[in-house]
């Protein structure tokens, strides 16, 4: 057995499905061994009394992503990846986003070109299609699923993403054809559209009318509807960041049925409620986001479902725009009305720290912090066994967790681009202290360590759960 | 008490929930009296050993309307209502079909011109609106609501009549401040559109493909997304010609929920299947209707939800096209492929006996039998009580049924401009034996009796069912 | 048309199907005539402005009965019949009672002496099954049923009344086959029989307890079991006083498979709660009863199911104990344990305006009103068409009601024996000013002006909804 | 690092979640690394081309147990742990079953008595309380729960067994108390003795009349009542041997609650159905278990539950009763009615590759097998990370499977003490070929290769899951 440039000794070592004591041997980067007195290592970390869990995966966050509406991310690749290392993520799945008009290929060209340079840890890219032309759906998709982007999201809301129906069948066509994993953000946009006319009409343009025309009964229909369209072709689809109990009914009842419906939620709609948004002035604006946040009877079963197994995925949907700013949230003015102010809220660092406190709260268990964390979204993007798990040769992406540090989120301690966390104030129960990526410490107790352009982009492979 | 023009003597007469003997004594048309031993009247009918019900309300037919790919129904106002009242009906409500461009006021009349000379027995109107422009949602369709067309229908399919679901909360918002009801034709335009398109590039161009084109999925999901849209803008809503369990069980949940959505069924959905379309050549052709019927065990979901109070209307869908006719299913050829032909069966006449057959098997009693072929439909569309029961002050509009007698449905017997009747052959047990509309009998025996142009447009009041 | 012994005149006359202006008139008690401008009779009632609906059939009461633990009724038939008839109700159907080593024959001749010489309106009898031994199986509940004793309850609670499984698929076989209709009274005992030991042994003894140990799970428990019992027999069963929302979740959901079960719930579920037996002192024990009250959130589910079909009879379980008499609520002293306090409120009055009540606040509609209130109960028991419904040829019982007549409701105004009532105090829109027992006004203005005796025996044809 | 005992080499090793090439070094019966080209071991296994898997635990089988009618089990432990140990298992927990009027003390002496000598491989123990008194719930059963025997079962029916509603609530209690796992035998006795009753009566005495006897709606009857039970105690529970969609539909509705229930089903519900209960003369006894195998349609529910969640456990259910001997089936002649005839079918060897075999069907994944084979049931009992996984510091219980081998399944190959297999003839896809406990191969190639007495018994932990 060959020399180990990282021992990380001591702790207590859990997967989606199993918790033991185990020193892991880490070479070039990847897992060689697990044992109890393993050799010394170049490097030694101590991980008695902590818990030594997989790097985290985001599997849903926009960098340096240029909105519908023409405003640019806070967040780059550099900016956006400490942070996720800083909260124990060691992989990130953003989206290269095509807008109208734009070549797939150049806008994945694109991306590359600004992550390559800054990326502190590793990433994969899930495509956003918005424009499904013969040419993007003959050609470019097929290739690019080819070469390792076997993801896209689309949309049925915003009026320059949006899909229609017609549309949304064809390009589930090509992804049963190819294997590719569809993801979809599920709003009725009529409705919100409708109800947005009629509140702006109305002079009711405040934050807080954004959760108005963000109606739940809008989320339910286009569930139902995704869902349908999902199961006429018969091909997994994945709803992402389901923020309402009825949008998690429909997905339970078809998971019931046997269709292969995943879902993805966020930590805003655990921690966060439309009361938020109802806050003196401007203020509100932090916690805009779509889907908005519910109520929190709501929260109660966004838990439920992450119990149930209703959800597969948890990620931060960090879309950051600073609050202060006027290429952030105060874009179009210091308290314009809803419809102006880009949609979203930051979570990248938070997401993990957010969801581990469920844990003490009896909410989740340590294996389906796990799972929800990143192996879930390991295996359903394609890049499992890489990512994901503490296993024999998977990459050493290692978060060490105190599990009895309590934390007070403060933006002073974060690491991204932004001036304002929605959950400031909030004390959370464990923390990330130490984050490794294949096998070297990225961050380590508040600081990013690591230096810009050192993450490594991830083809992925065809989802397994996408077969037909 | 006066002199009665008409005494029907003797029979059991029921209503939507009573069962008793009794002689009804008419007088100027009007049911005067109820009573055992009435003095004689001009004319006296024997109903001894007959059940005696209300005459039937056709609250969906297609009569003198132009589709919207341009071919005349077969039926005028005159052969469709000989052909109601050779059935038992004496109530129609056809449309009054808007297309694009047109002004509602101007349809109106166009509709009335065809009816005043022709009709038989009485009628109203519902409107169809494809085109909600400014002027039809903010003058046209509040001024007609008031001049008692209290309730139109609309389209989430065809070409040239879907709405779109903005134009679908337009139209529900007016309906809720107008007090209309509004009526929907629910199946998912782009799924029918994208599986037709898919069969014709097969070469699938058969009758039968058009049951396959028309997925029960598309129904359902429409049926969910117009009672989503419903619920939000707190209108009544009613899902006309209900064809799947799938779509049954979307109704069931929302009523259960509290939400007020109606469900309309019709006979081709209880005796015919999908594979009444898959007959050699062209035949299939005379069971094309949207949407198709399904299979056997969906029939038996139909009658459970007609049972249990599912449905409240049961209507014809009568659109008469004939099968060997250049204006008919054969316009664009002889066989031409399924999205050339019209879509539509007849049914104005076998309705009821369709339906009464079913006391006889024992799926559903006589009261729901009354409350399915009148008073519901009286209630829903604001006839009630001037139409659709036996009380006193009600119009003198009976049938006089022989529960016992077995009659095979053919073609030549039946009242129609039709060249067949998708029905033929089938042996029913109860016919309607004479047909009483205001006191004078309309049809008897067989033969319709009465002269064109002497049926009543009828105002309808607000539906009192749908007050906000 | 012979003389009328009474005409109401220029009433608005309901149905649970209909509402017209008609006269009615009425010879020998019975229904002989509708219409208008109906000569004159012997006496005529104006009912200008007033609804004339069936007269109520309270389907569930204890009149002069002892209950198992021997506790006798305060009302007899004599009291129990002037109450209801000051309600507007005109037939009761009350229990010949089984308790254990009885004769069913004996106990009926019993009940049949108590109220032949006091009843003031009409009544039948349910039994009551206690002792399904092989002779009261056998011999005596077959022979009782074709005599026109054709429903029983049963009980899976109460020492001295359950029957176990096994019993209860007996009975239920027996039902089958003689067409009779069973009526459980669904709690599961052990439940809480375990529940009361544990609160009995705490000291927690107080009358709000009673609704601690009655729990909501016992009652889905039993219902969903009896269900499933009737289901494996294929005979049709009716919950009675029904109270949570978990049991009408699982008759609604047994109804939804085609199962025939039916429900009944009391206007205690609907008015009272959990909390009205939380009171200082022992004045809880006024609103006690099996099952009891529930809270808040659970009436509106109540009045749901009453709307949506769920419930088909409205009865007023009167069980009458009076509060501070040693033969009532405080037979075991001033303040017993709960275990100790008879069961029951009472109702027979105050049922009727308390679920008219619920059409002005729009919970449900005048036709539902007249079907809970008569004609479904009359239907269900075999006692239809003479009674339940206004038409031709049946007995003229009817309740003439000011719908506007503001009432609040206080024992010092009902005729029934007891010294207190539930709802004193409450204010109810609607109130019966007259009460016409076969034609003879037996209540009026407030007063019940008919002696004692004058009611007569109602024999039970089977139940047309118990037909296998 | 010291020098292995056993190293498994370049096999494909899997857990509950994971999947990874690597070499597993034994020292001491325990898994001490995980890593690729580990030293040479005193033994070394190459597992090229081959899945190493933990060790099964068949969670739910009876060993050398007198049923409650006398008749005893045709393995004792020495049969059934080779039989288990050629399938794959390397754990088994039977049950140490008290008859009414025993000790729990004595009974679990006996049974330890029993197996000592004999287990081949490891094994803990259930208790089955038959006979709740108050010795044995307030002294005896804590006290066993302390000392490591954490789960029992109890029974709904069998005349011996069945505890009352009350019974059960009182167990369910102390389980509450004292953090155990309760197990139900959810079937209704009534109605089971009740259709038994009549069918014999009837002479329909042949096998597949038990099939009719144990309705499905017994069972979900049961399950129901059980899970009501055990909401109100507020204590998890576990359903064994579900069999039909009615009992997973009720756990179903009751996961989704959030109640905490538990699944268990077995491979007889998977490949068996009542047909084989209905063969000529008395074959069909082969088949006979409690609950009995359902249809067709029904297999693939229980299929479907596996996959989605419902169940966590998959068991044998073992309870060998030999076909041709007087103490087996046909202990009360050579035709016995059913009532008379032991209930249970063997599956400890096969259960597994059962199971397997759905990997290769699609129904299942590769970590839902090793959830259901071994990890969950060693969590959900208290074994847990001795048991169940494949992980450092875990016993080195492992089975080598070849998922390509083709195998048909018959007696003749089989090491239990039986005399037939209801699986006889059926061919799977993927075998066990060696089969190691403790680092020690107990089972190669079809062969038992270990002695008795080695196996040892295991304490089990307090269930985490049965945390209140
Ligand atoms: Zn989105
Ligand atoms: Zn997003
Ligand atoms: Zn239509
Ligand atoms: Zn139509
Ligand atoms: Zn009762
Ligand atoms: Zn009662
Ligand atoms: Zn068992
Ligand atoms: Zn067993």
């Amino acid at each position: 057995m060959t020399a180990f440039d990282l021992v990380v000794r001591n702790g207590r070592v859990a997967t989606a499905a199993d918790l033991f004591e185990a020193d892991i041997g880490v070479k070039d980067g990847v897992i060689v061994a697990l044992g109890r007195g393993l050799p010394k290592g170049t490097r030694d970390i101590d991980a008695a009394g902590r818990l030594v869990l997989p790097g985290g995966i985001d599997s849903h966050c926009h960098v340096e992503q240029t909105s519908s509406s023409g405003i640019m991310t806070a967040d780059d690749f550099y900016s956006a990846t400490r942070s996720a290392a800083g909260g124990g993520t060691t992989t990130i799945i953003p989206f290269a986003a095509q807008h109208r008009g734009m070549s797939l290929r150049t806008v994945v060209r694109d991306y590359h070109a600004c992550a390559t340079p800054k990326a502190v840890i590793d990433y994969a890219f899930h495509l956003i299609v918005s424009d499904p032309t013969e040419t993007v759906l003959g050609q470019e998709l097929p290739a690019l699923i080819a070469d390792g982007y076997t993801s896209f999201k689309i949309y049925t809301t915003y009026d320059m993403l949006k899909l229609n129906d017609r549309q949304v069948l064809d390009v589930l066509s090509i992804a049963r054809r190819e294997g590719a994993l569809t993801m979809v953000h599920a709003e009725n946009h009529d409705i919100i559209a409708w109800l947005s006319d009629k509140l702006m009409d109305a002079g009711l343009t405040q934050p807080k009318f954004h959760a108005v025309a963000h109606a739940r009964t809008a989320e339910r229909e286009a569930t139902h509807r995704v869902i349908s369209l999902a199961e006429l072709v018969d091909v997994p689809v994945l709803i992402v960041h389901v923020s309402s109990a009825e949008a998690i009914e429909q997905i339970r009842i078809a998971q019931n049925r046997g269709i292969r419906v995943f879902g993805e939620t966020c930590p805003q709609y655990l921690y966060l409620t439309e009361d938020d948004l109802d806050k003196p002035g401007f203020e509100g604006a932090k916690c805009m986001c779509s889907p908005p946040p519910r109520d929190k009877a709501n929260q109660q079963k966004v838990w439920d479902a992450l119990s149930q197994g209703v959800f597969q995925v948890f990620s931060s949907d960090h879309a950051p725009y600073r609050y202060d700013d006027p290429e952030g949230k105060m874009k179009h003015g210091s308290n314009p009305p809803f419809k102006k102010v880009a949609n979203g809220v930051p979570g990248l660092e938070a997401r993990l720290p957010l969801l581990f406190h469920g844990i003490s709260e009896g909410r989740i268990d340590l294996h389906q912090f796990v799972g929800l964390a990143a192996t879930n979204a390991a295996k359903l993007y394609g890049i499992y066994p890489r990512k994901g798990t503490i296993a024999i040769g998977s990459d050493a992406d290692l978060a060490i967790w105190d599990p009895e540090k309590e934390v007070t989120i403060r933006q002073a301690d974060l690491h991204d681009a932004m001036d304002y966390t929605p959950y400031e104030g909030l004390t959370v129960k464990g923390w990330p202290v130490i984050t490794i990526s294949r096998g070297e410490v990225v961050a380590e107790d508040g600081k990013v360590t690591e230096e810009r352009g050192r993450g490594q982009f991830l083809r992925c492979d065809r989802s397994p759960l996408a077969r037909s």
